[in-house]
């Protein structure tokens, strides 16, 4: 009878086999959950990047910029879907490219690295406001999305790409999305020129944004997306994962925070007030520079990194607009170029891997200051690179540039036929 | 002793029924952790109403659209917590009508419904903009979020309504909230009549919103928001439920991208130029031509679906406006109501069941096709019927529209006693 | 050979304790996920508050504005870190201060709270627009979120403080964050005193703010961001703790409606129009009202709690502007501080603990009434003490005020150098 009753209970247990693979299951429901919900954030990154270009440039070019913005979700949203995923993780591999067919990738993860790519093509459309063609503009954005961005991604997201093997450190994209992002934004500034007005006998002028409430709302915006942005990349939730994900986010808003007292600091001693549109390019450059570390730095090594950061883009959006002359109108290539590779190569400064120090000044030694320096160099020669193949000849044929009597009106009325504020206009109907 | 051992361990040994009531009750938390935060992404999109509508209208009618919109939230909330979810959900049914008591409902079930009831009475706000009394559209708001709404959503979401027991699909609402909201919209826009100036000699001129800006930033946060909107529908996340939902949300996203895209082309070959307001309502159109369709649709078919939608809403945006010559003063008939019938049928066309056909061109015949008309035409009728019986009342007894005096100085002052943009007093005040 | 199976089947079984330990494991996780998401949306309040004190003041300090609130952020983000998690949280206490030690706190849990204290700080900067020196609201900022809200803070949500033992209820902080903010809001005006213009001889007079839709986005963006700040107040999930956090929502949601109507109706009546800025001020204050009992309250008792929220801080907002004539630019005492006492001495009033009454006027005596009205109290003293302490210091000291003639032209011009909407300007260079 009790050999009877210990079968029977036998029959009903559980076996440990059983529940890990039910454990198993709800971790990655969980990871799901959180890489959507990440995803969603990053999403909402686009509306970010549309308030602080439209904000920080002029009135009658915003309609163009709300255009573009459009443009690049909605262009990226299929193009990465048709090709770009597949470019960027597909299993046939040679370490450089890789493929798997069109219209792969599927749910959460396709939906999370969709507005990745997407966030990469955007970056761009800021820096060249008020002077570029709609249509060649769409031509770019459809190859960013399509090809420049996957490919490179690939060679360290996709796990066996060459900077994977040589243990470069990337964790959610500080070269990957924003540096690439940021040089192909100079690359496209230097290519269109820079706008009437900006550089006249000499001097150079300053072309004030037009709303700079809705810039700071951009960055908020771009800020709390940057959690999931960050956060997501760890692909994961449950156990160890929870945790590191959470400290992901944590260390993301300090870095962020450093980085705004860090411009806001900067400009105050060196204008002699603290400025509003530093403050905001400096918190997004804090941002920017722990997107790479945020999974491999102390919370202290992230406020220093995130401190410098935006200290850095003070003085890097000073010395492309004053010293190499390139009209980059709201300072993308400092934000997420310089930024972006400073980020990257702040792990092998003092980063760590769990509880390993792996940078030059924590005793981790030289070797991965070396590696970060490869990865910095080949996101930024690969960039600048097909940037200027695919812009340069968009120049020579159809050409990156509006007309002089465009630019002066507005690019507003001419590429788009209609106007951001049509205040005029409204009163004058009032009376009809 | 190896007896005494078993009998041990049997003691503590976990039941497969323990290890399946863990894994239940964990996935039931899950699922309510997702509804929450989708319906949390829901109440976010009565902001983007609110700047969509605002945007796109004229800046001394912005502090009443502000008003409406925050009003359908504040009283949908009470109205439906009140009665109307128990119209919807109640267990007491005759196929057509539902009720279990007032203030049924909880939690985050509750509070995810509440979302989508404020929503349809929301569209209604922005057709009617510009001359409509506050006092008759509070009572169309409580009417419409307490009965219109729930009674005709009870047809099919409460599980045992008749359409339901049809076959009807509509798994997030194309119907059900959208085009129950413009068909709603369009009788109001007929029976409160034309704005002054808008039809003027025979001649049919354009009434420019004042901030294309935030509507842009309103069609992102609506977007946003449809994640949650269409994804939480899924009503449970864990297991099949967790990959359908992120396949749901992936597919509203490429469906948005879609109609975005299909509007902007469509305006730049019919009107020469890509133009912003279309591409937005576009890609409204598109999400919305995926919300009945997202759990029952490739991919590819929700892409096709979304950029029908897209084109098909600027000319019905043309047709409302200039052959029927009502004026609906932001296309919301066009946009939740055609497009709302669009996203219904199209599960009839080219829809699938799981692994399963049911569209006419998939090779799933003609039966879901037919299933799917008469559900359009029952949300369709119901919704004319209702409002016209409940707009017709109170314009024969209170009216509906305000005087041509307060219409011409904005409703702003007349029925709220202030402007939206108060620089010019500010300015007044300045030397005081 | 059938003792040898079941040996083998014991040997893979899952134990109970197996179980329960992986059980537990996901709760935790998923209580991980969901204060980081409430954390998020907490951050994005940030957004909020920026958006309705630029909106509710005038054009010419908006710039101001959004300095002071990207500031309380960033200092917030870093003292916090520091200290003030410590102060708060600490383990050595003797019941009124905490401590251990520098830098304590990480993770979700850290994140969290952190938003709370940049939340009490950023309630004063509305407050005191218009006229306070940059520099000593930065000092002011420091020393509220790492020292002022901290150590209150402990008092309750230690969990071993003295109004913990006392049994004082505030579940996420209607006195805790709200009410420390409102009043140290009032004070701050106080001491700064009215701006030019707002009291000429003998009259009171108001001075709009400029753009009343951003004001409404913002307070969207607030109700949003309050179900993560009450809901993440459960601070944990799974079980009794979702259905538990789900109500907190739900309730949120439905005092934040009862409060907007009740301000509308209020202002309807007392006015003669529904006033927007009021109802969104009604919305607000609904919010503050559930803030404290939103875990101990029937939805029925919180729509209560916020429609009386709603009314009072209608009349509150009029008495200190008329009566004391404290010129507090947007109404934060009111909003914060009256709304918060008012939200934790209902607990006292129809309070309930899981099924058991705890209020005055639903049977469950006095006892509780008495202990709210000691924590709205000690509360109040230490906010108003330590706020004159510290801002009485600075006044006499680098001075809380700028010139007449700054606050004249506006301090976004004299303080940082730039103004918010540089339309003029960029209209002038058009032509160059």
């Amino acid at each position: 009878m009790s050999l009877l009753l210990i079968s029977t209970q036998d029959a009903t247990a559980a076996s440990a086999a059983d529940l890990a693979k039910e454990v198993a299951q709800i971790n990655g429901d969980m990871g799901m959950l959180w890489m959507l919900i990440a995803g969603i954030l990053v999403f909402f990154m686009q509306a970010g990047f549309t308030l602080v270009e439209s904000g920080m440039t002029r009135s009658k070019n915003a309609v163009n910029i709300a255009m573009k913005n459009i443009l690049d979700i909605c262009v990226g949203s299929l193009t990465y879907w048709l090709v770009g995923y597949s470019l960027m993780y597909g299993e046939t591999s040679n370490g450089w490219f890789f493929w798997s067919g069109l219209f792969q990738g599927e749910g959460a993860d396709l939906f999370f690295q969709t507005m990745f790519a997407a966030t990469a093509a955007t970056i761009v459309s800021g820096a060249i406001a008020g002077r570029t063609k709609y249509s060649t503009y769409i031509i770019f954005s459809i190859i960013m999305t399509a090809v420049i961005y996957p490919i490179s991604g690939g060679w360290q997201w996709q796990g066996s790409g060459w900077l994977t093997k040589l243990g470069f450190i990337d964790f959610a994209g500080s070269s990957i999305v924003h540096s690439v992002g940021g040089w192909a934004a100079l690359v496209a500034a230097f290519l269109v020129g820079p706008r009437i007005g900006k550089y006249v006998d000499g001097k150079v002028l300053p072309i004030p944004g037009h709303n700079q409430i809705l810039a700071t709302l951009g960055v908020f915006i771009l800020w709390l997306g940057w959690f999931g942005f960050n956060g997501g990349s760890q692909l994961a939730w449950g156990g160890a994962d929870a945790i590191g994900a959470s400290n992901v986010v944590l260390i993301t808003n300090l870095a962020a925070a450093a980085g705004g007292l860090g411009a806001l600091i900067t400009t105050w001693i060196w204008y002699g007030k603290p400025n509003l549109a530093q403050t905001l390019n400096g918190t997004l450059a804090g941002l920017v520079s722990i997107t790479a570390g945020c999974g491999n730095m102390s919370a202290e090594g992230g406020v220093l990194a995130g401190l410098i950061g935006g200290i850095l883009v003070v003085f890097s959006i000073e010395f492309i607009e004053k010293k190499l002359k390139i009209d980059d109108a709201i300072g993308a290539a400092s934000v997420h170029g310089v930024a972006g590779a400073w980020g990257t190569l702040v792990i092998g400064l003092w980063g760590i891997d769990g509880d390993k120090a792996i940078g030059l000044f924590n005793g981790g030694g030289a070797a991965q200051l070396g590696i970060q320096g490869i990865g910095i160099l080949a996101y930024g020669v690969w960039a600048v690179a097909l940037s200027f193949i695919v812009l340069g000849t968009l120049k020579a044929t159809i050409g990156l540039r509006v007309s002089k009597e465009v630019e002066i009106e507005g690019l507003d009325i001419s590429e788009h036929g209609s106007i951001a504020y049509p205040g005029k206009r409204q009163r004058d109907l009032k009376n009809e």
